[in-house]
């Protein structure tokens, strides 16, 4: 599909991203590239890809780049590649927030490289080189943000990458995306930190008991404040407006709830007790749980 | 271990239970009984126990006696069962909560009666008498929370009996396992139903997006704010303190928190989103992942 594909970034998603692409033979040539050494060293032994310790080197030639490093990195990053990117080339990322990126990025980059960025819907509380595997993306949806006027071909192509590593593909407006994914996904990770956070600092409950009686409920938002640390912090510095926006009514909603608890109001508790649980018969049924 | 053992309400633990003492065959008999013909009728039809369709006979003779239903249908069953209650027999359950359960059912006690209140921690987001399996309470820990004056000999069996089910045991305060709880499942139990009400009711993201995308941590919530809405609502009626205690630290640390974020006080979240990956590993080690 391609001839050559790098890698910026060689943790969770840019390693699945390599054993995606090996899995289905998508590339004849894959580099990687990461800002720690340890990592290349790292992602060379297990031979995830052909390692280049300069970024600009690991870009030339090559018809597809995909950023996989935190959205933080992404300005620095751009500025480094963008004289080295080959015309005609597809600039693509999985970053978590959209309109950043392309503020980030786009100012960078010369014509006739087509950049489209992209969001894998996929993940796991582990990091690093070895935690990739190829089918991480089965299943799971990419949303692709193209920014106004970018190459049809172009986003074909890409749309077909993601489909060929087995994901199902849809196309958003990027603002949009921030929002949704506040929701989804940049949210509930906040809540699961802050909870966590919670705990830790309880002082009548001791940190023994939290974790001997975690199995109540509380383990399920441990494994997700177990993520990357600089990732999310990278996502929440980058999607503030649909963080707070999401954050606005979730604080709303959870006071109504509280005052149900306090008022013993239980025809409002099992009102919205019942209601949610129908949403979780619709992820099931949509093969997401 | 047991003679006859009676198990009223024949939901997820009520019918795990009875899978339990199956495995290791710790009765003679097993007698069960639910408020629901149903779910009499379908524990019958899969040989759960001998299934009687009056608490006060599903009682008699019986050496331990387990309420299993939700805490707010306690008081009710408890002074229907109380007259028919042998002299020496353990009458225990199996709520999230205990110290209203000792309000609610300790006034009806006959002398000779040991109540002592436990409560597993274990569970999935499935209800009813047909999602039970024997293993669920494995390597889980089940608190007993003896009243004062409580028989030594009683608590020593039934502490042998938890043990004989897989669960380690550990005896508490009843006014200190709500708080514990409170903090390890109430209150993530309550943050969930209100994080999938807020995405259900946002009008800018369709219920459609939510379930497509829901793979971005969402989706863990919706496994949560999908338990049974009958037990979770009587444990909110029935904790109400040590919930409202919890939820006021957790809204103080998500002030603090959503202040970072606006900030874009980066170093912040960095350190709380590193201290909580920490929690997660010792979660894993003590095998409660």
């Amino acid at each position: 599909m391609f001839k050559h594909v790098t890698l910026i970034g060689l943790g969770l998603i840019g390693s699945s991203l390599a054993h995606a692409v090996k899995r289905r033979n998508l590339a004849e040539r894959i580099t990687g590239y990461d800002v720690s050494e340890n990592v290349r060293k790292r992602a060379a032994e297990i031979e995830l890809a052909a390692i280049s310790s300069d970024p600009g080197d690991a870009v030339k030639d090559a018809d597809l780049v995909i950023l996989c490093s935190p959205v933080g990195s992404y300005k620095e990053l751009a500025a480094a590649i963008a004289p080295h990117l080959k015309s005609g080339a597809i600039l693509s990322d999985v970053g978590s927030v959209k309109s950043a990126v392309i503020r980030d990025v786009a100012p960078f980059l010369p014509k006739g490289v087509h950049f489209l960025p992209a969001h894998p819907i996929a993940g796991t509380e582990q990091s690093g080189p070895d935690a990739g595997f190829a089918s991480l993306f089965d299943h799971r949806w990419c949303i692709i943000t193209p920014p106004a006027g970018a190459d049809a071909g172009a986003l074909a192509k890409l749309r077909q990458f993601w489909e060929a590593c087995g994901s199902q593909v849809e196309v958003m407006d990027p603002a949009h995306h921030d929002l949704v994914l506040a929701m989804t996904s940049h949210v509930p990770h906040l809540i699961a930190y802050n909870i966590v956070g919670t705990a830790h600092d309880l002082e009548k409950v001791t940190e023994g008991e939290v974790i001997k009686f975690s199995a109540g409920g509380f383990r399920d938002f441990t494994r997700i404040a177990a993520s990357d640390p600089i990732m999310w912090r990278d996502v929440f510095l980058n999607n503030r407006e649909a963080v707070l926006e999401v954050l606005g009514r979730f604080n709303e909603d959870l006071s109504l709830l509280q005052r149900a608890v306090r008022d013993g109001n239980g025809d409002a508790l099992l009102e919205l007790f019942t209601r949610t649980r129908a949403i979780r018969r619709s992820i099931i049924e949509a093969k997401q749980a």
